[in-house]
């Protein structure tokens, strides 16, 4: 594993409903969903980048804690 | 053992009820649950992500202290 | 991989509408498209800059989070 | 040992009632307890993540300090 | 590839017409264009610096986010 | 020795009785008492985390300096 | 290609009338010409220093954005 | 010697009285007293962690200036 | 190229007559002439120090941009 | 020579009064004097920790500049 | 040519007179003078430390930038 | 040359009458005097730290510029 890997940044998503998903998308040449997380209403989620995971994608209201604030998706 | 990973970043969760879930994900290219922890209502658990956690996902009603600041389930 | 891969910067986009296109632009010699995402309205992507992707574009009426603040793309 | 170790992150508890229970869990595939440190009342502990300890569980009436401020066990 | 290539600085740029160009010059002895960028009007474009690109050239009406705050070409 | 080492952090106790006692508790698989200090009323002891050491428990009053400020423990 | 190359600072210059020149001159030994660039009014463009320039010289009406603020060429 | 040796912490003792001591104890498995310094009144003693020093006792009334501020021994 | 030589510090010089005189003067042993650059008024150059140049002597009316402010040489 | 050497942290002393002294101690398993210089009222001496000196101590009248302030040693 | 050479801090100086001297003083075992270069009334001179200049001495009147502020020489 | 060198801290000092002495005292296990240089009134000299110099003592009516503030010495 590459050493840095456990410092890379974390993002933070709350679900505000049921079925909250949050996709990891792969990193690399092809870029696909390689994870699926689903979220009940309230329950908390912490991800960090990983060698895997280069972008993360999120369906369902919820609050996404990132480093330029809260985002709020809006359904 | 990576030399970095003792110095990985670190949540706090506060169980506010018994029963609080405080799920670890594996790192790697597959996501799966590797180990689950229960606290009891006043219990406080400290972690770190670590080579073989990448994201930690928390059930039941609790306070998660993050770098964004604290993160309460709601339920 | 290369180790400080994990570790490059993110930006975030919300779409504002149905179609959001964020599409990943190839680093090295050639800059070709090499991956489109559609983000439905309301849905949150947060995506780093990766070995193969030094430049996003984004279309539709969406907001972009940067190091620079909030672009709300406008159409 | 990592050369890192001695400047991993510390937490410091302070117990507010006899029998605070202080527990290191394991870092690496398995987690599981590997010590458990008792304190009285008024005692306290400074402790620093480890290559052999990623998680601290607190039980018992304390105040836990951490990088988050100080987050008070309730019983 | 260079492994700070993926943590190389970003600019950011968001049409204020159609035809908005962004054209990225060439590093290395000889200064040339070698890819040329069309944005509509509203259109966001995140860009790197890369291994091959060491500086860009805007044309047209458009924002451009810099460290040095948002310059607007004007025509 | 690990050339980081000297460079570790360090806390303060000053005991506010005789007969502080600050107990050095070992650094890897087993958590082991190593070292018992006692401090009289007023003397001041300054340690550092060691390869040896990777947690410390004061007991009897005293107020403790760390990075999160000054615990007094109380009895 | 020097790694630290993608990281190397960048100033902005926007034209503010036609036929702003930015001229790159050599790193090394002796310092020449060795790029000229022609702007057009309002265009702008960002440059950073790489292993061949080591100086740029702006003229024509112009705004230059560097580290010092904002410093307008005069005519 | 380590490198990073002569870049340690240090601390400062002022002693306001005759006969205050400074006690150097062992880094290592074992914490042995292997230094003692006495200061007359209104002396200063300025001191770094070495290799062979990872805890400071004072006895006696003096200010200890540390990263946590003036601590006084109090007698 | 010394991989840090990209990233060296810059000053910047905006002449206020025609013919001011940017003079780079030889880093090593001796300490010549090397370069010399006139500047016509309005004119703005932006340097780095290099591995040729260690020194940089300003003659003519010129507004100086250094890490101390703008120092305005004076005929 | 240690590389960091000629980095290391520096104090500097003032004496208020002829004859102050400032010792030097040896570091290493052994704590000796190695060195003493004598200041005449009003002097100034800046002086490093080195490869041979890991304290300093301070006699007689005289002001101690330090990363705390200034401590006055008082006679 | 030492890598971190082209970093080194640089001064400033601005002769307020004609004939003011810039003296550069070896590195080394020994400290001679080994350059010295003057200045007319109003120009300015930027000059790093160097592998062969650690010291720097400034005659006649002038402002010398350096980072603890400006110092005028008196005569 | 050690390659930090020319990184060193450096001082300034200026004279406040003729004759004013700046010392070098030479690193290593014997702390002698290596260098002097004499000031006069209203000259400014700046001096790093270097590979023989360790410490360095000023002695005459002069300011002394260091990271505590301005030092003067008084006679």
């Amino acid at each position: 594993m590459a050493d840095e890997a456990v410092q890379a940044e974390y993002i933070a998503v709350k679900a505000l409903e049921n079925g909250v998903t949050i996709i990891g998308l792969t990193r690399g040449r092809d870029t696909k969903f390689h994870h699926t997380e689903k979220l009940d209403k309230g329950e908390v989620m912490i991800a960090q980048f990983t060698e895997h995971t280069s972008a993360i994608k999120i369906r369902g209201r919820a609050e996404v804690y990132t480093k330029f604030g809260v985002i709020t998706t809006s359904i």
